[in-house]
């Protein structure tokens, strides 16, 4: 199972990758997305709180992918991440290096048709 | 002046990056950010007369200047700038084969410090 988990300023524009996302994909299987831009009570701005949680709502899968688009979506992932005590957890996620709708999208169509994490990162690597 | 029109299926994500780009980069000189996405009704998916619009918006402008993220965005796109008549409004416009989000970003924040497309371009190249 995939986590996919979106990271942006705009809540705006997570909640709409989400959506498109599983709007042109159908019935993802074996991914699970998850919207966590904006500061989540409805302003612009990044919540590293709000991302660690979305990191401990995937614990049970194998793979937890963040995709962010820029500045401080970024930073804030990476302070997320540092701050997951749990190794075993930590060690399943990755920040992914490539732009945040393209890139969600295509992760989580490979991720659906093949549970292979290589191959996704192969897919974003075309984009 | 640049036009930058925005488009993805989901008017969510081009009305989130618009606020975002807005808000981030203050008042923004030289440049009018358009949110094009969705079908103008509410629903995912693209509307080629909605793009024609904005761009028959940015008339005026030097340069018009469109994002797009994936798949039929990319071709709405291309059918509307083919479906401008105006021979001199047409050739304004470029489809940038960038990341919807960071490219529109980076292109506002150049753009409002220098009016040269080809500055413009060239930050984006780097994405």
């Amino acid at each position: 199972m995939f986590g996919i988990i979106l990271v942006s300023h705009s809540q705006k524009i997570t909640d709409g990758t989400k959506e498109m996302i599983e709007e042109m994909t159908g019935e993802l299987n074996g991914v699970k997305v998850i919207s966590a831009g904006g500061t989540g009570d409805g302003r612009l701005g990044t919540n590293t709180v709000m991302i660690m949680e979305s990191i401990e709502a995937c614990r049970s899968y194998e793979h937890i992918l963040i995709f962010c688009d820029i500045g401080s979506a970024i930073l804030s992932s990476e302070t997320a991440v540092e701050l997951i005590e749990d190794e075993t957890l930590r060690e399943k996620i990755e920040i992914m290096d490539c732009p945040l709708v393209e890139g969600a999208f295509a992760a989580a169509v490979q991720a659906s048709v093949s549970q292979d994490k290589q191959l996704v990162v192969a897919e974003l690597s075309q984009l």
